[in-house]
């Protein structure tokens, strides 16, 4: 039999638009004018989730002509204002816009009964459905499954229940090459098994490698966020090599006292957090009011982990 | 005996500073990048109260340096969310500001209950108090009284129950010529009826009138507040001759149908208020996200009262 093209050994990348980081609020507590209090647009590949959801973010949304068609779930980390109060005008201004998907809220239990009263008072012609889907932030668990994607919730330590979460794609079965299906008159039954990495038999016996056969699928993307959060290496083995880590970064290096007391971290801290989980990408965010210029949180960072950056409002960042 | 100076007889004047309207939101309810919902800072002379309290109303008060220090009294005109739902944000910024001074928040009585649980969550540790005081946006009556200003509902028609809010200067007592109090030997005991408008009898019997002594007060200013409002020339009476007037103005008069159908006004409507209320100067606002130049809304206002102003976000308009 003739050998059919020698194995491909190139790797499929994930390209640039496979996952997006749009920034809608990059601040803390005190709202400033380029930084809003925290929330931001997830997407991957085709999918969009809204993670924290603070006061004006749907302005930014706006501002950024983000389009909320394909956004299905929010995440919320925990429930200080600054990551939860801009919802109720968020959810009101997707009724006026005809919405007619269901919006799940992923959050702590309390959100639903603080949140709910409101809904019904401001919303109460809303043309979708709020389902809340309460979860328990002090535990590492999956919180949201569907047919590509998990994520899972990772414990923080704050001042009150909190959590980050990782977004991470499914493994994707192997690319069968469409040649390899002719030249040894694979038969349908077959190639799902080979698709998962089995290799083939031949009606003559000949045992064909998978590696022949397939070319690896695109590599899972996973991004983390994690805010807020005090310093807190167990966090390092859920966030351990992921494509790119939102870590906040509420104060400088000269503020770490205020740091530790308040249950924040500084921008070195992020930026060791990075560095010990070996994460492919760093953007610090969730800075303190006070620091006008932010060069200063960028560059401690950067000291410890050189692939970082600022995150900043009306921004959107590439995995890659 | 000699006749003192002639009486003076002009009249003391209010000047651009005693009363300032700064917009921090002239928007609806879509929430638009240049017209956040609706919310405002009202100085008269050196008190400062707020009107409505729409999302992102706290960044607008940054963004425009406006220190809160004098602010006591925050009045909400409806319970629709473009109206309040910057309130808990707001009132938890104050609190990391380290206010302390109590804070009143006049509204329809639902307000209370439906606000207080988000307080007492996210605000638990606020250093001054907030205490609700509930008024009937059906009736026309006295919501607000303190030494100098007395502020009054305005019953409005609108598709919840809605106030107008009108704050008026209380008339304030006449100036006695320190030179008067000189030449006729006036006691103390007679120089408050004087202020008040009474003559003067002399020891000899002469009556001296009250305008030769005195001077008068400077007017006092008056500011209405209606929005949101279908056009109701019920509320003339109530902002007849006021120094400034804001009304809403939704609609271009092309929607004429939709600003009946949804209780609003069109330009031109909140112009005619103005005309038949004979009052001194009109700021239009609350438009519609549709009509990203506002051009046509002022056109329209003008060609009914010339004295129209657009509402314009972070800017200040003094009343005179």
């Amino acid at each position: 039999m003739n050998q059919p093209d020698k194995e491909k050994t190139e790797t499929i990348k994930n390209t640039s638009n496979d996952g997006l980081l749009h920034i809608l609020g990059s601040g803390s507590a005190l709202p400033m004018r380029d930084n809003y209090p925290t929330s931001q647009i997830l997407e991957l590949r085709n999918k969009q989730f809204m993670i924290d959801c603070g006061e004006g973010c749907q302005i930014r949304l706006r501002e950024m002509g983000l389009s909320t068609s394909r956004l299905g779930h929010i995440f919320i980390s925990h429930l200080h204002g600054d990551h939860c109060l801009g919802l109720v005008g968020l959810i009101s201004t997707l009724g006026m816009m005809n919405r007619t998907a269901d919006l799940y809220i992923h959050s702590h239990p309390d959100l639903e009964r603080l949140t709910l009263p409101l809904l019904n008072y401001f919303c109460a012609e809303s043309p979708f459905k709020i389902i809340f889907v309460p979860f328990n932030p002090s535990k590492h668990s999956i919180i949201y499954e569907d047919r590509s994607i998990e994520v899972y919730s990772i414990p923080l330590i704050h001042r009150v229940p909190t959590a980050g979460f990782l977004f991470q794609e499914k493994e994707k079965p192997r690319h069968i090459k469409r040649e390899m299906i002719d030249f040894y008159n694979i038969p349908i039954a077959s190639i799902h098994k080979i698709k998962m990495g089995e290799n083939f038999q031949t009606l003559e016996g000949e045992v064909i490698p998978n590696s022949v056969l397939t070319t690896p699928s695109t590599p899972p993307l996973r991004y983390a966020f994690c805010s807020d959060t005090a310093y807190n290496e167990s966090i390092i083995p859920f966030v351990e090599g992921v494509d790119l880590l939102y870590h906040e970064a509420t104060f400088a290096e000269s503020e770490l006292l205020r740091a530790k007391k308040t249950m924040h971290s500084t921008a070195r801290q992020a930026a060791e957090i990075a560095k010990k989980a070996n994460v492919k990408k760093l953007i610090i965010g969730h800075f303190s009011a006070r620091y006008r210029n932010k060069e200063i949180l960028l560059n401690e960072a950067r000291s410890v982990f050189k692939n970082t950056l600022l995150a900043e409002d009306k921004k959107t960042y590439p995995f890659f």
